[in-house]
């Protein structure tokens, strides 16, 4: 019976319990509306821990001023049945006062990789993130928790955060869930009318030619990332491109040769939609 | 028989075999070069814990490019001994390459509260406080953790800092220990001259004196900063005030009247030797 609790002191309390019985508790934090992507991610994770934790909770302090807090899409009765039905044993559905009390002053940075790509387009953002994870981590306890490699920058500054400050937890990610047309599943897919969504396919297409042309044997980042901007500015024509970014896999440094382990990532706005992407490459 | 342990896992790993087994883990962290106030607060530790942590670094990200990082006073074979006769159980030990290894970048920031005060004075010194606090309390887990209330505002914020970021422990605070003639205890008094040594002993007749005015019904902050600062510049010429601030006792932000809990602060240098001191009033 999967059971939904509000109250970080109660989430705390029950992993101490189910740890202290020998369980290992898996953690997925998302912000809701689920879809393909999350449910993939709760199956690997249900196949990885004996109890599973879901937070839902859309964070305010990793938006900015402008962006789309208010707009989110939520829908927590079909969540409540979707994490059911992946066997989540319990919902952490914490309200914004019990996260952020007024008074609230704490932030958690991580410097450097919170910089570049989506980091310049949205200051603020990766702070709000971290932030967040720690506290989502402290509540909730869990052995390991689950992340999506979709959203790369996040993953890789999660697992600097955890490493820098000692969290005992295991940070895992897992790979990007796809639509059969190749769109990267996301909340965020739902802003698209139907010619967007069709055009925005045409954004993974141009990330798998950049990594067909490394893989042929260029080592031009310069090369690589106008080849990726000319094939969206030719499939996606209602597309803004915010970045193409060629990048070490590890520092998420801007490299001008692709060496080592390198990843191609990119924000484009489609329509209402801001979309992102990537793709990894050697290494 | 004490043990010390120098590497973070190792630490995490002993709490949870002691915790697994119904211990209550207490920890005092330090810088070292213990004095009195240090042997008090570990004797009021060891009376509320089970088994008691201490741990001895010198947080090199709290020290300003210009302080005294390099020549702050260490005596570990001493420390050892009084730790011993403390009869605390572990002394965490850890070297500053595995607190900070290359490529750190999290640091942890508690806005507002360290603005003031010898944030002030000390830019970036609050923010380093947090981080290592945050980092110690992950590595050592213990249930409570013990500081002198004499770095007032640092136990402000790093009670809040655990309340916000929802860690697992409770922070207690003890009162500042001084020696027979008013002194606060701190690692810094051995850069004072006997004849500074002498003088320091103003700063606390001064704050008692600001108590008093407070207690004989005086409410203008501006009024009891000025017979502080009287007294000082009368009892101890040698010194140069950086601040003598009166603060809400909880938020740390000035006062103009004294109504509720309020907290007098110093800083004052004298020789080579900053020192700081407080007093808590009401409330």
């Amino acid at each position: 019976m999967m059971q939904v609790i509000h109250a970080p002191a109660e989430m705390y309390n029950q992993t101490m319990l189910l740890k202290m019985s020998g369980k290992k508790v898996g953690f997925v934090p998302t912000m809701g509306y689920l879809h393909k992507g999350h449910l993939e991610l709760l199956k690997f994770a249900r196949e990885h821990c004996d109890s599973l934790v879901l937070s839902i909770f859309v964070n305010p302090t990793q938006f900015g001023p402008k962006e789309d807090y208010g707009s989110y899409p939520r829908d927590l009765e079909r969540d409540k049945e979707l994490a059911a039905h992946a066997r989540v044993d319990t919902i952490f559905l914490p309200d914004v006062d019990s996260m952020y009390p007024p008074g609230y002053r704490t932030f958690v940075e991580v410097e450097e990789l919170s910089k570049g790509l989506c980091g310049a387009f949205r200051p603020g953002h990766f702070r709000g993130v971290a932030t967040i994870v720690c506290k989502l981590l402290n509540i909730v306890a869990p052995d390991e928790a689950f992340f999506g490699e979709k959203d790369a920058q996040q993953l890789v500054i999660i697992r600097k955060m955890a490493q820098d400050l000692n969290m005992p937890v295991k940070i895992s990610g897992f790979p990007t869930v796809r639509d059969a047309d190749g769109l990267a599943m996301s909340s965020r897919n739902v802003y698209l009318s139907d010619e967007e969504r069709e055009q925005a396919t045409g954004l993974y297409r141009a990330l798998q030619n950049g990594r067909s042309l490394i893989e042929g044997g260029e080592t031009e980042a310069a090369r690589i990332d106008a080849a990726i901007r000319e094939a969206i500015a030719r499939d996606v024509p209602a597309g803004v491109v915010e970045y193409v970014d060629i990048v070490d896999g590890n520092t998420l440094a801007p490299v001008s040769r692709t060496i080592g382990k390198t990843l191609i990532a990119l924000a484009v706005r489609v329509g209402k939609a801001r979309l992102i992407d990537n793709i990894r490459v050697g290494g």
